[in-house]
Parts: C-alpha cells; sequence; structure tokens
C-alpha cells in the first residue's frame, strides 16, 4: 500500500506518477479483497470501477467539483483516496465509514446515495446552480447501466441534455448492474458495446483541429456531418448529449484523457465507459452476481457464508407453490429477482416472471393493469425502493380497487446500508393508499398464511411488509386477527412483525421484576383493527412498539381511535421518530433508537410507577 | 348529428359507411365546440383527435379490446361513440359524464386516467394478462407527446419494445401538449415530423408481398435491412418497437388503415400520428395553450371568461418579486407553468426558470441539487402530481437535510377534474418526510408571509400547501403560529387553509343558535404545533374539519398528542375519509362529504348535547 496510504488530499493524488497509476489501482484491488473479507460489502462493483475512480479523482477535485454518485456501491475506491482508508475496518457498521457516499462523512462526497437513478438530476441542479451563481467548478454524474432502466434517469438525461450545461455523465456500463439487465436500453447498449472506436477518432480529430477554439467552432458543423456518417445515432444523441466512446473502463490512462476531454467541451456530454464487474478478483469475475453485496468471506478461496432461512427466500418459495396451481398468479420484480426470492418462481414459471428493470412504478402500473384484465400480479419490491411507486399505488391500483398485491421486503430497518435503505416509512405512505389492506407477518408461517390470505381471501391493494433476515423466537402461523400472548394486566406491550420477538423478550424482562404484562400483537396493521385491539389489551396502561417512523405509526393512529371511541389509553409511543435513522445492525439500531426489549421494559415501568 | 345520433355501438360505427366518416368528424366537432361552451372542458385536445378517436374506435372494439388513454382528457369523442352522448349536459359535474375515462363509467373504458405516462406500463400489463390467459382481444395505449417527458412512459416503452407482446402505442404528437414541450424528447419528435413518408413506403411494401403470412416472415430480414437503409433508427426503434410513422393525425381513412395494420402486425408497435390541437374551432387553433382546459365560453366568438384572482397567481407573482432582489431563487414546474402561476417568473427570469416535463421525481432530484450547491429553488407542483416525487422528497432532500421549498397547488378538492386529481393525500405523505415543514395558507397574504418564511426563516425542505381558486371570507396574514378566531369556550373548529371560512360560517350559525364556538387556524400543520394548538382551543370539545384523507389527518395526530400529554379531548374528526372523492363542485363535494359548515355546526352540536 505504499502508494494509496500516502494519498490524503486531491494533490497527493495528482502526484502521482502517470507510470504508477497502474500500481496504484492494484493496491486498492488488494485492499478491497481483504478488508471486506473481514467486513462484507458491495465487492464486485467496487472492484469494477478501480480505475475509472482513480481517473475521476485526478481529473475533477472532489472538494471543489462535484461527483454525483448514482446508487452509490462504488464509491469504495473514492473513500480510499479521499481520506477515509481508516475507517474500512468498520465499512458499513456504526462507526465506520458508510458504504455509500455521505456528505456528512467528507466534503468529498457531493450528494448522498442509495436509491438509483436520481444522479443526472441532481448533477444537472448543481450545474445550474453553479451556472446561476457564477461560480467555476465541475460537474460530473456517474451512473451504471442498470439506473439506465429507471426513468428517473430519462428524466434526468432529456432535461440535461437540453439544458447545454457543462457537464459529463460517465455511463459505467458492465452490462449487468445487479443481476443482467433488461428493456430496450439494455439491447441497445449491448450493440453499442461493439461499435469501432469512434473515441479514437474525436480524439484525432481533436488533436488536429480541436486546440484553437475559434476553430473548433468554426469546423463544428462539418465535425457533425461527419459523425453523422460514421456513427449510428444513439438515444444518448437524441437526447442532446454529446455521445463519447466507447472505452476501456480499465484503462486509467485513457479514462484520464478521455474524462479531461469530456470536462473541457464545456457541452452536455455522456461519456461510456465499459467495465468489468469483479474485475480482479477470480471468484467474483466468474460470479459477479453472487459478489454483489456479500457479508464476511474468505480472501484466498472466495468462500462466502451461507445466508439463514429468511422471510424473503420463504416469500418466493410459497408464491412459487402457489403459482403451480394458479395460472393467474404472476410474479414482478424491479430489478432484485434474487433479492426478493423470486429466483426459484422464475425457474418454475418463467412465462409469467417479469423483472421490469429499476422501474418500481413502471413495475406498479403493469401489475395494475395486469389485476384489471384477471391476473393475480404480486409485485416484491424493497420497502424503499416502493417509495418510488407510491403515486402508482393510489393511481393505478388504489381508485379502481384493483386487486394487486405488493410483497414489501426489507421493511424496517436493514442494518448496515443506512439511512437510504431503511424501509421504515411504509406504513405511513401506504395507510393513505385508499382501501389499502396491510399485513405484518411476523413468523415465516404467518407470511405463508397472509401471502395466501392477500391473494385469494381479499379484493383490492394488499401489502405484505416484512424484515430483511430471519425469523425470531415467534414461529406461530395463523394470526390475522389481533392475538393477545399471555394474559397480563399490569401494561399491555402492541408489537407486530418481528417486532414481537422484542416485546416477548420485555415480557419475559418485566415479569421477572413482577410485573405482568401482555404482548398483543395484530396482523393486519392497516386498516386499523380499532376494536379488536382495544379488547385484547386488558389495560389501559399500553406501550406501542414499532420499527417505523413516527408518523403514521398504528399507535398514534390507535389512540386517536380510542380518544374518538372515548376509550382513552395511558400509552407510550416508541418507534423511529421523524429524524434519519443511519448505519448499523439492526439490534444496535434498535437499541440506540429505545425500541428494543430493554426500551419496552423501561416504558411499561414508567407507564405503571406514573400511576 | 344525424349519423352520431344513431351510434351506440361498436356495430354502429362499423356501419358507417366511409365516405361519411368525415361527416362524422364535422358532426362531433360541431357538437364539442357547442356543448362545452356551457360546460366547460378539456376542448383543445378534444378537437385535435376526433379522427383519431374515430379510427381508434373503429378499428378496435372498445368493449372487447382494450383502449387504455394516458392522461385521459382527450376521451371526449371516445365517450360520445360509446353512448354517453346525453351526459355532455353535465361533463364534469356531478351527475353527468367524467372529464376523464372510467371503467365505473362503461366498459368500453379499459381503465382510469388523470396522471400521465403510464399508460404503456398499463397496456403492457393488459397484454401479458391476455397472453397468459389465452385470451384474444387487442390492447392499445394512446399517448401525447408531452406524456414521453414522462420517466414513467419511458419505463413502459422499454418494457413493451422487449417483451414481443402484441401491442399498439399510438403517439399523438401535437408538438405541444399542454402549452410546449421541453427535454431531449420534444427536440428529437420535431425532426421526425418532418421526415419522408416512410409510412406509404412500408404501406405499399406490404400491400405487395405482405399478405401472403410466410413470404411476410421469410422476407422480414431482407426487411429490415431496406428499413435501416433508409430510415434513420429512433429511439422507439432503439427500445424494441416496430416504428410506423408519421401519419397525419386528420385523414381518417389513412388512420384506419394504419391502424388496422399496426394492430395486425403482432408485435409491439409504435404509430406516430401528427395532430392538431384545437383543429376546427379557429380561436383553439390560435391559442392551444388557452383553451386547452376552459370553463363555459362564447361558441361564435369564442370568448373565454376571465378568471379571478387565485393563490396560483399570487404565488407567481410574488416569487417574481422576491426574485428580482435575490439571484438564488430558481423556479421550477413539471410541464405546468401557466396553471402554477409561473408565467410571471418565467418572463422577468427566464434563465432561473427551468420546466422539467412531466417529470416530477426528476424536477424534486433537479431541486436538491441546486439547494445543495446554493439556489433557493422553489418547485410548483399540483398536490396529486407530486405524488410521483415522494421518494425523491425524501431521498434527495430530506435525508440530507436541504433546503428546498415545494408550493403544493391544488391541495384539497379541485372540483371537476374529479379522483384522479384531487389533492387530499399530501399531508399524509409530507408529513412522513423527515424535517418536513408544511404550511397551509388560508388567505393571500398568508401566501405571501408563508412564502417569505419557508425561504428565508427556514431549514430543510418547506412545502406550502394552497388550493385550486381564490380565497374566502378569511383574508388576514400573518400567521404562523396557531389563531384563535373568538374566544368562544363551548367548543372549538380546527381549521387550516381555505377550511377556515367553512369554520367561520359554522361558528356564526352556531352563534344564531346561541352556542359560541372559536375557531383555531394553525398556519403551519406539519410538525403539529401541539402545545400552541392546545393552549388555543379554550375547551376540550373540538372538532377537527379538514379537507384531506382520514389517514395522517392533523385531527388524528392531536388527539395522538392529546392523549400523550394527558390532556384527552372529547372530538369529532371531520374530513374525506379513507375512500375515493369523485367529481362535483368542491363546494357540492364539501357538503357530500361531510365537511361544509352545515356539517361542522353539526358536529359541534352533537359534541355538545352528548355531553
Amino acid at each position: 500500500m505504499a502508494i494509496l496510504e500516502n494519498i490524503k488530499s486531491h494533490a497527493d493524488l495528482l502526484a502521482v506518477p502517470p507510470e504508477e497509476l497502474d500500481g496504484l489501482c492494484a493496491e486498492i484491488r488488494a485492499f478491497l479483497i481483504e478488508s471486506l473479507s473481514h467486513t462484507g460489502g458491495h465487492l464486485a462493483s467496487n472492484l469494477g470501477t478501480v480505475e475509472l475512480s482513480v481517473a475521476l479523482d485526478r481529473v475533477y477535485d472532489p472538494w471543489r467539483d462535484r461527483i454525483v454518485f448514482d446508487v452509490g456501491h462504488q464509491c469504495y475506491t473514492h473513500k480510499l483516496l479521499t481520506g477515509r482508508m481508516a475507517g474500512f475496518d468498520r465499512l458499513r457498521h456504526s462507526g465506520g465509514v458508510s458504504g455509500f457516499p455521505k456528505p456528512s462523512e467528507s466534503e468529498a462526497d457531493a450528494f448522498i446515495a442509495g436509491h438509483a437513478s436520481n444522479s443526472v438530476s441532481v448533477a444537472l441542479g448543481m450545474a445550474r446552480a453553479r451556472t446561476q451563481l457564477r461560480e467555476d467548478y465541475d460537474v460530473a454524474a456517474l451512473i451504471g447501466d442498470g439506473a439506465l432502466t429507471g426513468g428517473l434517469a430519462y428524466e434526468g438525461l432529456s432535461n440535461a441534455g437540453q439544458s447545454g450545461e457543462p457537464m459529463v455523465v460517465i455511463l459505467n456500463d458492465n452490462a449487468m448492474s445487479i443481476r443482467r439487465n433488461v428493456g430496450g436500453m439494455a439491447k441497445l447498449l449491448s450493440r453499442m458495446r461493439v461499435r469501432p472506436a469512434y473515441f479514437e477518432f474525436k480524439r484525432r480529430y481533436r488533436g488536429t483541429v480541436g486546440r484553437v477554439k475559434p476553430v473548433y467552432n468554426a469546423i463544428h458543423a462539418v465535425k457533425e456531418q461527419i459523425k453523422g456518417a460514421i456513427l449510428p445515432a444513439n438515444v444518448f444523441d437524441d437526447l442532446g448529449f454529446y455521445y463519447l466512446g466507447p472505452v476501456d473502463g480499465h484503462d486509467v490512462r485513457a479514462l484520464i484523457s478521455a474524462l479531461t476531454w469530456a470536462r473541457d467541451m464545456r457541452v452536455p456530454v455522456l461519456l461510456h465507459v465499459i467495465t468489468q464487474k469483479g474485475r480482479g478478483y477470480a471468484p467474483a469475475e466468474r460470479h459477479p452476481d453472487r459478489y454483489h453485496g456479500v457479508g464476511p468471506y474468505d480472501a484466498a478461496s472466495g468462500e462466502l457464508r451461507p445466508s439463514g432461512a429468511s422471510f424473503s427466500a420463504v416469500f418466493g418459495e410459497e408464491l412459487a407453490r402457489l403459482a403451480d396451481a394458479d395460472e393467474r398468479i404472476a410474479a414482478i420484480t424491479a430489478a432484485m429477482a434474487d433479492g426478493t426470492g423470486l429466483t426459484p418462481f422464475e425457474r418454475r414459471h418463467p412465462e409469467r416472471f417479469f423483472d421490469a428493470g429499476i422501474a418500481e412504478g413502471g413495475a406498479a402500473a403493469m401489475a395494475a393493469g395486469m389485476a384489471k384484465q384477471g391476473l393475480r400480479p404480486v409485485a416484491a419490491i424493497y420497502s424503499t425502493f416502493l417509495q418510488r411507486a407510491y403515486d402508482q399505488l393510489i393511481h393505478d391500483s388504489a381508485l379502481l380497487g384493483l386487486h394487486t398485491v405488493f410483497a414489501v421486503d426489507r421493511a424496517g430497518l436493514v442494518g448496515e446500508d443506512g439511512e437510504t435503505h431503511h424501509g421504515v416509512f411504509d406504513l405511513a405512505y401506504l395507510s393513505s393508499v385508499p382501501g389499502m389492506t396491510v399485513f405484518a407477518p411476523a413468523s415465516f408461517a404467518e407470511l405463508r398464511d397472509m401471502l395466501h390470505e392477500a391473494l385469494y381471501e381479499r379484493s383490492g391493494p394488499c401489502a405484505l411488509r416484512y424484515p430483511r433476515g430471519g425469523e425470531g423466537e415467534y414461529v406461530s402461523g395463523g394470526a390475522l386477527s389481533v392475538r393477545a400472548l399471555g394474559s397480563g394486566t399490569d401494561a399491555a406491550i402492541v408489537a407486530y412483525g418481528t417486532m414481537v420477538n422484542e416485546a416477548l423478550a420485555a415480557a419475559r424482562a418485566l415479569a421477572d421484576e413482577g410485573i405482568d404484562a401482555r404482548v398483543v400483537k395484530p396482523g393486519i396493521v392497516c386498516p386499523l383493527p380499532a376494536e379488536e385491539l382495544f379488547s385484547a389489551l386488558g389495560t389501559e396502561a399500553v406501550v406501542f412498539a414499532e420499527e417505523v417512523c413516527a408518523a403514521g405509526c398504528l399507535g398514534e393512529r390507535a389512540l386517536a381511535a380510542a380518544a374518538l371511541a372515548g376509550r382513552p389509553l395511558r400509552a407510550r409511543l416508541l418507534n423511529l421518530g421523524g429524524g434519519v435513522v443511519g448505519q448499523g445492525s439492526a439490534a444496535e439500531l434498535r437499541a440506540a433508537r429505545g425500541i428494543d426489549a430493554a426500551a419496552i421494559a423501561k416504558a411499561v415501568k414508567e407507564l405503571i410507577y406514573e400511576r
């Protein structure tokens, strides 16, 4: 790490002699492979962008210029080059560096990232601010080919291309974003990748005539004619970008040259860079999807630890099983077939499996069209990403009362991915959707039961919210209704989903202190089962413990309903509040935010002793 | 109306001899111009699609096949051709036909519409349902060029193009959707419009060799080569569509021929049709934007009634005035510059006025990028359309605490546009956004004050929600805090925004009966000003009267806060509930939904007499 260790500033990186850049890249790769084997992280995407990141941070000054990452999990090299190497021993854990760009972590991170396809619009806003305020920094967006499947990227490209703003969009094209690409854009890119090296032609051309600005301008029209003759128009040209590429994304000096040129053109430029996911680490090159996001692994062999049973896997298997007997069931994913457990479904029912790309809105609208014509579509989308489809839930499903089913995976705290990925808003936004039923399974058995219920016993839009990972001590099935666990009357702890495990642990701890609290667990959390809930409480002292944001939480709605029913409760609402929750393990975060068993027990005692 | 009057079914339309179709179109145009002069409605867009609608409803059987309208305000001719002529005397009013497609109104309406850009995804879902269930109807989507600025349309096109599903997307290209088009797609379409008539070539080609299916298939590869040689590739080809066009959208027989051919190709086809907005009515041809959506007008002269003062106009003027003195202010619209009152801003500050197209998500992400770099962006977006940007509010603004300002126009009931356009979810979804401040101005003066407050006295994301139309009896300014109007202690009526006028009217009616109720009006509705609110009530008998959906309403949050504060209230919550609100004037809807002055007074009396 002789070169890497000495880079703390942009000047340090500029001081590396060109002939040592390949050595720097080798050091970074070695560091990533070793360091991530202990912490886990997004391995394959970062191995694929080492040279591109070195070039970006050299051509741009990340503290002065603005490099906007899309999705952002490919930012590790950038973090290493901007003084954050020491934080990698706790990468993605509390106290360590984030796995995503964070302006709060370093001013070298221009913007936050986590969701896909926003970078071009964000960068356009920055470029326009720069121009309006007459400042003179440069702006670039780094976007993967997968993110181009999102309509938000198209909105950004369409506006940026016509803006005339000097800015560079770097398309990091690894032909397989998380898994494989879908849709028309993927096919188009696959054709463009094999084109002759137009970029080489352009560079020579500009080398000859482009040095003198007036000459460059005068000859522009002629140049465009030449370009039209040898380069088939592509969608980026159509949208107003000056298209450059494709460039070999593992040739760091070619990248520096291309980026410098793109930066200095002073128009919207799209630079198409071809990278290989997992580059330089044989296991990840062979299986880039398997090494996309990993836990700790054996650095020498690449051996991954097997992951345990999960709600996602149970969902995917159960849906495939139900579909065996019902040809109306169709499964939809937004570029997360593996993550949502739908791979078995795809294998068994390929003709009814649809990957819409990173296009949650389009996926939800398509599901509504399917439901209108007699299918039973089930769209499995992470809670935080389903925010993108909020309007389609209302407009396309709810206004017509269509029977669409949403499997809301990663509901609640997701842990290491942090604030952009926690699924803590879904209860609030789903509750506002007319006619929406929200199920909160607390166990694998309940997930199976509720999936059947949602498909066969309900009408209108339905959502099942369940967390990342597996079940806890509560493994019973069946409970759609409100279930009282225990018969204590000193206090009631209302919890749903896997938070029931924290509630049960709290009740046990309280029992040790002679306090007899029951746990009350609703299976359906929207619409609020008010009467059932009130009947099950057995006391007016109630703690609501929820892994969601404060707005629209079940406790708030229950307190309002109780007041209207003339049945006042003495209550504490434990939830994630109105702020932003950062990274760390889910257990750490529950403790820090005061919604774990200890916090629940404490709240119960406060309620009781204040009486 | 000799021809039109006799058309009640698909068979009736098929029975019209081809040579009488032009006469039918003339009758429809005359009917629309006369009928809408009494009711108002979307005039220019419907005049532009008369021939296209006749062709669509003739080539497709709207009861059997599925014609999916995008936005949908161009559906009037379709409604006339499917047995709904009689309902046009109350078009868009309660009891009359809707101005948008509604499956509840007729099975000839395949889907709901109102928001833009969803039609291709919906139609794709329908086509896939058809294929999966082995049914044999045809599917078409009718989308305008304006809707192509939305990323959702791109998601649909990208997936549909690659699906192989037989379906036709008809691009109704009038080069100016509501006002004018923006972004790269608009420039592209403008180039395509003037291409030589490729369609004519194709038709002759197919006429010769295409009649025999095996011959047609065998020659396909050759054909593609010819096509490649004479037709520049365009984005629709790139996305996997078979592109046909452009076709003259006012030649009904050419349209029938082209549509029939497109339908029978059995692949995804994009048919590009050129129409003229306002066609056949001189005032609307001259000023298509002015005649986009109109109130009653004089049919002979086209004279429109002047519209009164509005919150939108006050907002636009005030923002332009503030921007005179502050170069950091930028204004953003999503294709609604006129509707949101931003035209004066555009005139005075064109370099800081940005129309993102129908791209609310892109607009919100761009605003966040601007705020990060020191601008003060103000994005004016209708409440119902801002649902599209929910994720960007959280991810791009709130997680970084960026100071973006959203002018949430058309908040509350919008009246005649009905369920797709009411702005009744914004308080629910905005309240869940971390750090969001929501202002609810009740008067023009308050809107001015609160806009200044949001721009200069706050940090983090801010929203101002205000209704369609103008102010009522309440015209005071200044009140950011909770203001008590009156000092009655028999009951308190909590209302914000222009609902304060209903509350004041209720209080007067109650005073006539000897009940002394005060009106309590918060200016900021999120975060909940709980202590201030409780102090201002003066009683525990409280009616909350709100023009929003039940979930996340202020009353619910206030009751929960009161319960937690050990300050129980006896309350009634009057709001729009959890269902769907249809069309009618705002006053009619408030009465029907029980949130008008009479309903408030009744609720107060119930509260008092139950004591």
